[in-house]
């Protein structure tokens, strides 16, 4: 049984955190801070059933915990980080700030960074993809929400090399806790209830560089280019991308569907959907799970794939258990089946 | 043709009456006015096809108008009252600021009065129940979405005697445009979604103070006891409220039911429900009507009245166009059918 | 470890039941099985990521199953109730075949009954009130949706007599999967979405009865008239139901917290709010809480009690699994937590 | 003032015919029919405000009605048009009967079909486009919902000859309204809430061919491979298109913009986005309005359009009652402001 503290609680990912480690057979909870809420109560901050106390992010006791979640927003979390690391804890950042490996993108994209000497350190947390370096990691950095589907989906048709045009198309749809918590007038009930929205259309939202470095380590620096499209949906969870692609002809559904189904038939938690049936948020609601189907669109070698997860779990806080698993040589999946 | 100008013209209500002005045979808009958004197009504010630009308040011109709204908050819209009333318009204020005759019980709920002065002139705009004031008034308070319906519902049956118990208990539940355009926690889509709650219960909410000045005007000063619980239901418009009373038992459904037929035979926008069926926020949603309902509780004497409007028009924007219809000696369905 | 089957699994209280069972530590599932759609792999009948392929009812191994759910409709679960006890199964009917003990009662609102001697066996499964009988018996009716909301909340209220009127006004918001997955008009998305609507006003629901029943044993005997309104609200999970009371003056909030209090001081899954803050459907979904809280209404000895659960959880599958838990004589929380 | 029919009145088209018709200055409403429910009044079938009483279909009187309106399902449409033409009345055939000018087409789509005679005759009631031929028409096969928001978008693009690639992709996500009124498990509340799902991926939808149909009218027969997803969204009305097209690169944003403006510069129901601006469900819900916007990609000559409308109103009733307007000659607008 190890203890974890987490920074940043009472945010959307920080909430789902502590449901899934409320059952976690190996986790205990050390602390739960937030800048905002120190000294109240959780339930009485957020409409749950979770009654710890929110300690200030500076009186959080660092010793005897084992693993920190940093939960915090981008720019906060490097110094946290630095302090984990100091204190010997292990540490999962489920913001930005150590998924690029340039810090000049970093800086393009976020600006200044607090802590550049660890990137080279970090070890992005696509789980199924970097496992090894997982295991090994003192700081992972949590994929974003947006590229995680994507990326477990392409990446064996990239490592395969049977992209014909680099031209990817990701239309996304993304449910509004991805939003995050604070409040604005894009995220008002009645903005958002019976519409769609597109948003950060072309390359302007921030997880393009994301999904941008990692297809190129996946191609090994082959041309692709990705045309990024998220939506805003009138749900709470889930993400939907529906992936238009040009693939090698000479591979029909059956043999795509394999070659998913043998780079991930060691991940518990990536599904394929057989031919003829495709992901929807329904299958990943409330779980880790990465659904990926695809189906011909009637264009020889082109294919619509179709991935689900739920941003709040796989996109966040399941991946972020997930990795701690992976970093503490657990089964990969303790605490969150199903 | 007349001109109308509408202050506070970027809220819930203020784009409500620019969509049903925009088909009214007799009105035309003069100004559309906003404190925050002055000088942008309405479409570029507010996701429409209104491209009317705002006006700043003080730069509203009352010249050649001829019905002035107030879409502006309480304590805000009484100055506008009485600049619209100098310079000769006839305004109907959405605002509580004129609704309570007695200016202690406004202070009471809503700090100092600006325009305490204008309280004896004003008429409380329940078309139904004051038409042929509202027809010679130069300013109408219009109702708050929470009382209209049970007002319409209770009123014959206060003048008639009909209550056996004083209590009548108000179960309502107001989609979350009631709430305003204001971001908050509590009107975030992921706070809202999935979810219902009950807040300002027992008699702490502000259209308390409403329904108990009418009822009692109803009931002829007859003990009248309300208990008031509304909830936030995850829809955008609409309330329903189901009502809770003891009448007496020599009434049965027919009678009461007739008597509500009979009491809104010439009110165009009061529907009363066939015994066995009841109102729901389908029936009214996007319209001015009102419908009523009523059932057997099984209790002898005991019924529960359903009533359901559109908290957007005939519980604020319909009702005031109807209020205008009526202050103008036009046929009082004037740009608000269907 | 035990092992057991689901009869109806593919409903929604059967597929809530494969969800808890899956992480449930001392319980794995023998059998689920489906009249529809035997012979399917779950997954393909229902979106979500389970795999394990449907037995017709009447292929379902009974040999060497512990404990039986009966996922099944009234009157279709009489007879597998016969079936697992003979076959030396524990037994856990959803349905409300074995919740009323009257048999003219059943008789009267829902037809024959395919096994009335049963009737006296049958424990009333409302674990917290009924622990005792639960844990010793073999076949457990586990209660309907709405009345277990209540009937909590009312229990040491009437068993210390405080009610001062006999009428108890339940006002009730009930979201769609209580209807069932049976397509239909009323529960068809577009008849649902920005709706709401009361139906089986009155004493027409069928949970009355079983209400009725219940109330009458806590107060030992004494006159309580129950008026049941549910709503059916747009949501997919959650009972919210604001009750209306009049209880002894003597008695202020925080006794009456008080009482709730020590009531459940042993009981996990009862949660008592403190004074000033209610119950929403957001502090229990996807969980087998059920939330109480009351506040004043202005009336004195007047209280409105709001009572949420979650129907699919603590409504029927997760109590489900807590009274198998009580029979197996293991930890209530097993499987339920958080 | 005319006087028209509806066949087929009880669906969602009929209603918001209705609901349009209702405000129409020009037009009264002759009869509604309804094969299941003659004899009854419109708001026991539908919960509304509507009280005429449907006719059964062999009962309408066609003597004396000017315009029928055919809200029909394909197949049981055409005999219905055959009638009403034979009556001497224009008609406005909602379903697919008419649509495809090819008879072998329509045969592979939806089978045989009962007057192929008419095929020529009818007009494509794109009234945009085709607003001269509408004008002399008889007979007008109203478009297909989602082929009007992309073919409006395209059009002038097709007839300037910019398509640099023959690939046309519109990932299209529409409100459950447009799967129509049966109940069915895929309209189920509770399998759309919080989901969001593609079906009939590829080139398996109906209103592939219709899509197919127009682009190669406008192109002039120029190859264009449509690549066609839906995607079904919880919400009751609207359909978002995002279409991803390859552009002759001489052409930037303002220049295609600006080709759009020129093209409906007469045309008031089509309204073009700023740059920097996309259209939302929000800006056309309830209204006959189509949007239209676009932003670059990130890929030199690549743009993603977005196009959207209110399915039940520019995509069905109120196109079919702006062609009844051209085809009477009255201001195409009439009914149908806002």
């Amino acid at each position: 049984m190890i203890t974890v503290g987490i920074f940043g609680a009472t945010g959307y990912a920080g909430y789902e955190l502590l449901r899934i480690l409320a059952r976690h057979p190996q986790a205990t909870l050390g602390f739960a801070s937030s800048e905002t809420y120190a000294g109240q109560r959780y339930s009485d901050v957020y409409p749950c059933a979770f009654d710890d106390t929110l300690v200030a992010p500076g009186d959080a006791p660092l010793d005897g915990v084992d693993v920190v979640f940093l939960c915090t927003p981008h720019a906060a979390s490097a110094p946290f980080a630095v302090r984990a690391l100091e204190a010997g804890c292990k540490c999962v950042d489920l913001s930005a700030d150590f998924r690029l490996r340039d810090l000049a993108t970093y800086e393009t994209w976020y600006g200044a960074h607090a802590a550049p000497q660890l990137l080279d350190e970090a070890v992005y947390g696509l789980t199924e993809i970097y496992r090894q370096e997982v295991a090994g990691a003192r700081l992972v950095a949590n994929p974003g929400c947006y590229p995680t589907g994507p990326l477990l989906a392409l990446y064996p048709f990239l490592r395969q090399g049977l992209l014909t045009s680099p031209r990817v198309i990701i239309d996304a749809k993304s449910g509004v806790s991805g939003a995050g918590a604070k409040p604005s007038p894009t995220t008002h009930f009645v903005a958002v209830n019976e519409n769609l929205s597109a948003y950060n259309v072309g390359r302007k939202h921030r997880h393009v560089p994301e999904i941008d470095q990692e297809l190129s380590r996946f191609g090994g620096g082959q041309d692709v280019q990705v045309v990024f499209v998220p939506h805003l949906l009138p749900v709470t969870r889930g993400i939907l991308s529906s992936i238009y692609v040009s693939l090698d002809p000479g591979w029909d559904q059956e043999a795509l569907l394999d070659l998913w189904g043998e780079t991930y038939a060691d991940s518990p938690f990536v599904r394929v959907r057989p031919a003829g049936s495709l992901p929807t948020l329904a299958h990943v609601a409330g779980t880790n799970y990465c659904f990926l189907g695809l189906a011909p669109t009637g264009i020889d070698g082109d294919w619509v794939i179709v991935t689900a997860l739920d941003n709040l779990v796989k996109g966040a806080s399941g991946q972020a258990v997930q990795n701690m698993n992976v970093m503490c040589g657990w089964d990969e999946t303790a605490g969150l089946l199903p």
